[in-house]
């Protein structure tokens, strides 16, 4: 007795007209499904009278990854209506702006981004964006720490951690991420020229080690409410905006995996650079820049995190014991360095790739940087609980650079 | 427009009359409240025609300590039935078995356990417990790994967590136990002959990192749903038989809370043992009882909990990474030290004591007592994160007491 059924254009235009305050009476409404269609629908809707347009996201009531199908749950679309105001209202400006959000059909309205492009493929195209770090920098430490037992009301937080219960979407990380790229499991994906590599995974008992106890943080570490999929193509980008999207997978887990998730982007493209620059120098300058941008997201990141503690920290004991906070960050940082490794690792050999490898045309090239990939991924992994500086993810890289070059 | 209301022992017994299954029709009931009057309602119903008889335990809309009353949420008479039901499942015969649970009164009807007594109360009699050892580490084991995401499908498991949300309560284990007693605070209660230890408590820092780690893990590792609140008032118990009572305070966090309650109380009485026992030699001898019973409590657990794991693990990287069990096993008995500290320094300088130290007629006994139970709290909180054997525990108490008769 659901009121739920799946839009089409003409439903789409129907809604958006009705909506409060978007479009004028005259508006000329022209829509467009955008979406890729495995998971949700996505309209486009423009007043071709004006400039004014809109974004009406539905959820499909079931998922297809390559081929396979399964349902899950509408309630994503709550979660993820959710998630996005309350990031917008911790991080205004970084998200796009939710008009409204209609829980019997699954459907969130919001503002356009389409001046934007997805960062995976503007890194595709070398573009710079000398302010992403800034931006990104500022959504983490703003949504994490106001989310957290450190910066908001310890009991409210509670009840958000009740509402983003969000076992549906948990469970496809914690197979995809967290188990099946360390055995020989169905889902896995990769090229045969690599089969040794997978089979490394596989019997690496100090990864497994390292890879059982940080899923188990993100089995049960409550510790902030996470984006849960913050990979570059859940960023939109120019040079001057950032508009983080998508958040359907939020959950309150540990704020290493949001920060890893950027990372670990940044460096599968790093990784991919063989086929995308034009030449030796530039491909050095490129990867230099993501580097760079590596270090400058952890760096702000501590700053911005540590100066809204200082100033709105709501944790007595957190806020006055001596040696805690650099504790805390250390933590934080070693799982950032975990984390980034665990999404390295599935993108190569897992059932999701990236775009920025998977579409290197050259054979060579592309199993290079899946090799390169893995082996900055592993090393992050067994890096993370020895790590106290930024400076030995960064160390790490240039090693697997090297090593792979040899 | 709820239908809520306190009841009265007439209308207790008219509920009682029309519980199905439980008395005959020609059944003599009387009734009577043994409840203290702070959080609850408790009557005790008997059938004086037959042996039969009943505890009623219905929820009080508020809560009453040291003459304070604030507002106390009903839901923890479901949270309280709900995790008795659980835990009976669990680990049967070794919680009451629960009648009826109605939300409308906040009631719960249970199995009358009249033919026990409190633990506390015959440890302070100098009664032994030959099987509360294996009882209690059966329930421990039993409750904490099938409600863990190592012995439960880790999406019930999410579901569990969030129906297990209890701020309320939670919020007063923040206080009183990771707050309250390294400050100042109004809601601290101590003699004025200890004042020097509680402002040694204010002031040290080491042992303010140490609790705000603890304080931290609380807060937000749900890694197992805890009974909460595992002191020996909680616990009814013969020789033959043990029962665990009173979950109010049940959610999902670190397992090492309950079990390091368990043992903080029984060091609790360790230290208070000057006051009751009639000779040196029959205090020694009950000291080393107590400090048999801290080891086998913790020796049993741990071979319970893993054999479970073996026979019954649902994670594939949790029961197969080498190490895995090991480090996870080194980190709970941690927590258990940590735990037990907390527990104990509390119950000396915090709001709520116990009765085993309060009720010492003799002011330089309980001094004794008091200073002892600090002794040790402190120095169980800042062995946490070095420990790796439960003889560290044992040894520690025994450089306690020495250094306290020097």
């Amino acid at each position: 007795m659901s009121a739920y059924h799946p839009l089409n254009e003409t439903k789409a235009i129907e809604i958006a007209r009705n909506l409060e305050g978007i479009f004028q009476p005259q508006a000329q409404l022209a829509c467009r499904e955008i979406g890729d269609g495995n998971l949700n629908l996505v309209f486009h809707i423009t007043d071709t009278s004006s400039s004014r347009s809109i974004i009406m996201k539905q959820a499909l009531p079931y998922a297809k990854v390559v081929g396979e199908s399964w349902p899950l749950t509408l309630d994503r679309a709550r979660i993820e209506s959710e998630a996005l105001m309350l990031q917008g209202s911790l991080a205004p400006g970084l998200v796009p702006d939710v008009y409204l959000y209609d829980p019997e059909l699954a459907l969130t309205v919001m503002e356009d981004l389409s001046d934007h492009v997805i960062m995976r493929q503007g890194l595709m195209n070398g573009t710079r964006y000398p302010l992403f770090a800034g931006h990104i920098s500022t959504f983490l430490a703003q949504t994490l720490f106001f989310t957290s037992d450190l910066g908001r009301n310890q009991q409210e937080k509670k009840l958000l951690v009740r509402s983003f219960t969000n076992p549906e979407l948990c469970k496809i990380t914690e197979d995809l991420i967290f188990d099946d790229p360390y055995r020989d499991a169905e889902t896995n994906s990769f090229e045969e020229t690599i089969r040794d590599e997978a089979q490394a995974l596989w019997n690496d008992e100090e990864l497994h080690l390292e890879v059982a106890l940080l899923r188990e943080k993100f089995l049960t570490r409550a510790q902030a409410l996470l984006h849960g999929d913050l990979h570059t193509g859940s960023i939109f980008i120019t040079p001057e905006s950032t508009k983080v999207i998508d958040p359907e997978f939020a959950y309150f887990g540990p704020m290493g995996f949001d920060i890893g998730a950027v990372l670990a982007n940044l460096l599968l493209n790093f990784a991919a650079r063989e086929g995308w620059d034009k030449s030796e120098a530039e491909r050095e300058r490129y990867r230099a820049y993501l580097l760079d941008t590596v270090t400058d997201i952890w760096t702000q990141f501590q700053d911005k995190f540590l100066a809204l503690w200082e100033e709105h920290g709501v944790d007595r004991l957190a806020n006055t014991a001596p040696g805690y906070k650099e504790n805390y960050m250390q933590r934080l940082l070693q799982d950032t360095i975990g984390y980034a490794g665990c999404k390295m690792v599935r993108r190569i050999v897992g059932l999701a790739h990236v775009a920025d490898i998977d579409k290197l045309q050259d054979a060579s090239a592309r199993e290079q940087a899946q090799r390169l990939a893995l082996r900055i991924g592993k090393s992050l992994i067994k890096l993370n609980r020895d790590a106290d500086s930024i400076d030995q993810l960064i160390v790490a890289v240039h090693a697997a650079s090297a090593a792979a070059k040899a």
